[in-house]
């Protein structure tokens, strides 16, 4: 397998995009995280804040609030979102390589041979160390905050690809960043591309 | 961390067996597969054959013949197995560094900091073609085969573990090795020692 793309699919805290953004830098590849952001505004019209959180999570109402009562009236938000997120990854892909952070692209390229799937896991405790040390104190316990996050995440992506999120089979390496340190996660890529 | 003991879970067909002992062979350790069956059976008074599939799956009754009707006569085999296992899975890892395949070892061994779990996994059609090559035809497809064993698997693990087999979260590091090939599974695990 000759890899031009690769995929992260990570956990919230896990410092899967950290791990991202420094496996493209070392090997001189862009990096689609923030970026895909601004391209995703610019091609959708939505604001980056609403995006933030759209293509990746469900909303509040779970699974509910994304297969039916919206429906009724046609495309959702979430489906015209997922629409122009699955065309631009698409396209990003076909420019040349790349590392590619969450929004369900490891689903999108699951047909190239040329695309590496990455998972990035890590602990409650390690994760909630790490939300906290990066993103400060909240109302809610840094574990609440991870639980929901895991709980949305899972469920957007059980329902756009129905596929299980974090089952090891669906990836081809999985790594926990808790156990393991972000450098030799970094390292280990490296190797495989 | 550092690792004294290795587990290797794997998926049947994956080669994860062949991995673990590779990397025992580089690394200069023992790796427990054959030698704690043979173990086993010195301990338990059971055959080897029996043993061979009593440790790691369930029988075709799947939870319904694990949890319910044999027990209403006390201890099952399997419980009487799975204690003796657990019991020298423990004193195979205070002995000194070794590599583990299989039997549970990952949750028997998951509260050590010196343990490194590791997770095989590859595609259906990867690993029927490795069986049909290792073990020959038999009157099922490969693919049916792997079904039933995937199946028996999950439902010993979940049985006596309560978690989820494959699941990325409970292992280090989870590799594909019909995309990757196994002799680098071999090198990356060798590497996190």
């Amino acid at each position: 397998m000759k890899n031009r793309i690769i995929t992260i699919s990570r956990e919230f805290g896990s410092g899967g995009r950290t791990i991202g953004k420094e496996v493209a830098r070392q090997l001189g590849i862009p990096c689609y995280d923030q970026e895909l952001l601004e391209k995703l505004a610019e091609e959708s019209g939505f604001s980056r804040d609403y995006l933030r959180e759209q293509g990746e999570y469900a909303g509040e109402k779970g699974l509910f609030g994304l297969s039916l009562a919206p429906r009724t009236y046609g495309l959702t938000n979430q489906d015209q979102i997922w629409k122009i997120q699955y065309d631009l990854i698409c396209r990003l892909a076909e420019e040349g390589p790349c590392v590619i952070v969450g929004r369900c692209a490891d689903y999108i390229l699951r047909d190239r041979a040329d695309c590496l799937r990455v998972f990035i896991h890590a602990s409650l405790e390690k994760r909630a160390e790490r939300i906290v040390r990066e993103y400060g104190e909240r109302p809610e316990s840094p574990e609440q905050r991870l639980r929901d996050k895991d709980k949305r995440r899972a469920t957007y992506y059980r329902f756009y690809t129905d596929m299980k999120w974090g089952r090891a089979q669906n990836y081809h390496i999985s790594l926990d960043s808790g156990e393991l340190g972000l450098d030799r996660c970094v390292d280990l890529i490296k190797q495989l591309y």
